[in-house]
């Protein structure tokens, strides 16, 4: 059969067994401003009861964005959404107002603080999900976590969505977090405190994937958002630690060019950038890469030479986002860093990591969420994506802390199994997995390296302390820690008040 | 129910309903080398009889990759493939033996040259299907053009498949057409001349989309790749269409502060870009924004401040690509350029664009795809997206070619449609679409700028030329033009040998 067409065009609707729709309109795009208020970009995206709302955490302790959207959900009479966070911070305590008032009855993602000592003593309908970094990026992708609604909290954005976090008063470092829920949410909704002239000047994320873009007076305290100075550590026994990390590497023959390794910003890891530093420079070696997150450490290892590249991804101090925003390094996202359902990460073949801990049991099981006392107080952050893509994943932690065994029997929670942790550095030497036969025969008559056994850093740790304290926990179950695909690792229980 | 699960925990298998697979095993990340052989690279994709394989232009009729993989492929016995590449240039002629010795038997993209010409009097089993760059992005998102597998040339390229086309001795530009096969492919194999470390200094495609990366000896003709050096047309008939484009912008005010535009890497658009260049030095007025394709004239411009922001997208000289590279613009992608199913495109609210056509008829509708004996000699590219894009869409050309007219009663095929187009610009005076009679009143009494109506345009190429040919076309159709929404504009039929 033959149709006459919107151009005036007589063609078959079926050519060689296909069939066509005829061509209707031409028109041109839309390009009107998409900035509307908080709550008309709320209602229009349709959030209604039961739905689920998510948010990053790159604004750390500075966020105003989630407490702000929660209130005007609140005022719109929304209930019983899911929040679907990449992480809470003690500022987000008004959270706890809003579970009790009913607009949030389940949480997926880190509750680090005041509302993860709150859900420990207060079950939520559902227990709290945490994922890895990479398992909520593979979450999302995959639909396990839907999100209907996505606040995208941006430094600068311009009116058509286009948006970073690389400039402007709240810059808090390249949105890394948020592409997948730009990518997978129905409604997604840019937040910013500078809004720019078209098209924004950097941009992780374009307008293809928003909605509607709102402004805010602020979106963050400044001082919050990222560390003005990151300090290292001049605790002898974490330098002890620190240094310790680096001689293993050293003794591992890891040390050499094309290094590619991976270190936080907490102390003992900016003590062994620094360690690190200066065993390149002395030895007139160039790593291949840094990964995780920025901090002015790398920045300057990256300036002299030493280290050939970065990504930009997580940024922990003023300095590192000027880095990046200057030098418009490559910049990338947390679904390359640690995507579990991808086609690799650049994680994969890290030649070492150095990742911290709250309790290590002999069997290697490492804790990062609870303490000793059952209270659900840290989320999981790249723990697990790192341990599993590094070749030499390093967990530094001191034997006990006060009263408590660090290094124990069993830990309270299971963060990251053991299977993929190598070794222990502890103050009081290191433990090697007895599974990582490799590495025990190239420390073989190394000096320099105190290998000890686990089961002998835990009898010092319950010599000093007694033991772990009895944890006398109740039945219900308010969180749940999963491995990066999907499946369910450990269970928190309830704290009781 | 309780299951022990494999980290030692025995843990509900429901909890709140909801029922949890219960963890298996931890592993280390597999960080092995992707890189294999073309052949190996196919034989693992499980590449069979009917599946589509796609390929990028960007290496342009430098490029050696297309017919080195058909080669492959045909030595493997494969046939009856669909061939979706986003354009063959003439270097690819032996894609006509490739149809005749059954390797394809379907086309989906442009095809430019020899191959368009041979498909014109040879129809394939189904006609070739032309879309814009835009919408053929949003055909492969949207899966109504399934590839089975991708392979996608990169000038450089680390072992594990992070990938541009920014560095090495066959740089073309940033990849930008293949994010959107790279993403929905169910294989992708990236094919370099130059295998880096790892990770690659600049990465539009990463590691997470990449199943392998092919190293070939060279995979293009650097000289056929890009231009050494664009020429600004010095024919007077083109320099006053050029003149005219940049005095029609100005007459209607879009000449100032924040202005976006679009210019090719054609003659006439090379010309109009230096004046709109003066124009803007002399006025004291600043761009917001070139987009489209990149070279050494809108680099200039923005370096020298005229423009403040320009896409690193389509390059069309070795200047411009260097100039991405060192100041590492912001890169981006078709997607964002043009996907017509996307939330917003950056050609949206573009100002002014100046495209070609081989034809323009008296209800605007423009012909870029067939000439006027009625062979398919070129694609879409970005015409459509463009043109939907901007406020004023302008069409450059001669009223009529040597004895053939080009303002005609009706074009041989529809690729834009003529509510979408604005101004056709000629060396006879300027038709402006009755339909905005919002600019006829704005150049209401306009010096400067030659207002005729697109008839006066047509009879006087009728009567220069006799008007056109009569075209004795056959009944087969041997192509189809899309609407960026996948509608069927228009039929191409065979042409006669």
């Amino acid at each position: 059969m033959s149709v006459t067409n919107s151009a005036g065009r007589k063609l078959p609707d079926t050519i060689a067994g296909t069939e066509y729709k005829p061509f209707t309109k031409a028109h041109k795009n839309n390009c009107d401003s998409k900035v509307v208020s908080l709550k008309k970009a709320l209602q229009k995206s349709g959030l209604k009861e039961g739905q689920t709302i998510s948010f990053h955490h790159q604004l750390r302790n500075g966020d105003y964005v989630v407490n702000h959207t929660l209130d005007v959900i609140r005022d719109a009479g929304i209930k019983n959404l899911r929040l679907a966070q990449t992480a809470l911070f003690p500022i987000h305590e008004p959270v706890i107002d809003h579970i009790k008032d009913g607009t949030i009855n389940r949480i997926e993602g880190s509750i680090n603080g005041s509302v993860g000592d709150y859900v420990s003593k207060n079950p939520l309908s559902s227990p709290v999900v945490l994922r890895s970094h990479g398992g909520r990026w593979a979450a999302v992708k995959n639909d396990e976590l839907h999100v209907d609604v996505a606040i995208i909290a941006a430094s600068a954005a311009d009116n058509r969505g286009n948006c970073t976090g690389l400039i402007g008063k709240s810059a808090f470092g390249p949105i890394c977090y948020s592409q997948v829920d730009a990518m997978h949410a129905d409604t997604v909704i840019v937040v910013t405190d500078n809004l720019v002239d078209r098209p924004c000047g950097f941009q992780e994320i374009n307008e293809g994937y928003v909605d509607y873009v709102v402004e805010m007076d602020r979106i963050g305290n400044p001082n919050d958002i990222v560390s003005g100075s990151l300090k290292v550590t001049n605790n002898p026994q974490k330098l002890h630690i620190a240094r310790q990390c680096i001689d293993l590497m050293n003794a591992l023959g890891l040390i050499k060019d094309g290094l590619i390794f991976q270190a936080g910003a907490g102390g003992i890891s900016l003590a062994a950038l620094q360690y690190l530093d200066k065993t390149l420079e002395k030895n007139n070696v160039v790593a291949a890469c840094e990964t995780g997150g920025f901090t002015k450490f790398i920045a300057e290892m990256h300036r002299k030479g030493l280290v050939k590249n970065a990504y930009g991804l997580q940024c922990f101090d003023v300095e590192s986002i000027k880095y990046i925003a200057e030098t418009r390094r490559l910049i990338t996202d947390i679904g390359h860093y640690a995507d579990p359902s991808s086609k690799g990460r650049f994680l994969d073949g890290l030649h070492a990591t150095i990742l911290g801990a709250t309790e290590v049991d002999t069997n290697f099981n490492v804790n990062v969420n609870t303490h000793s006392d059952g209270r659900l107080l840290h989320g999981i952050g790249g723990h697990q994506d790192s341990a599993a893509g590094a070749h030499l994943t390093m967990i530094t932690v001191p034997v006990y802390r006060k009263t408590i065994p660090v290094i124990r029997d069993a830990v309270t929670t299971i963060t990251t199994p053991g299977d993929i942790i190598d070794a222990i550095v502890t103050d009081q030497g290191i433990a090697i997995n007895p599974k990582r036969k490799d590495l025990l025969d190239k420390l073989e008559g190394k000096e320099n390296v105190n290998i000890v056994s686990i089961e002998s850093l835990k009898e010092m740790a319950y010599d000093e302390t007694g033991g772990p304290p009895n944890l006398d926990l109740g039945d219900d179950i308010v969180g749940i820690t999963k491995w990066r695909n999907g499946e369910l690792l450990d269970v928190i229980y309830q704290v009781k008040d």
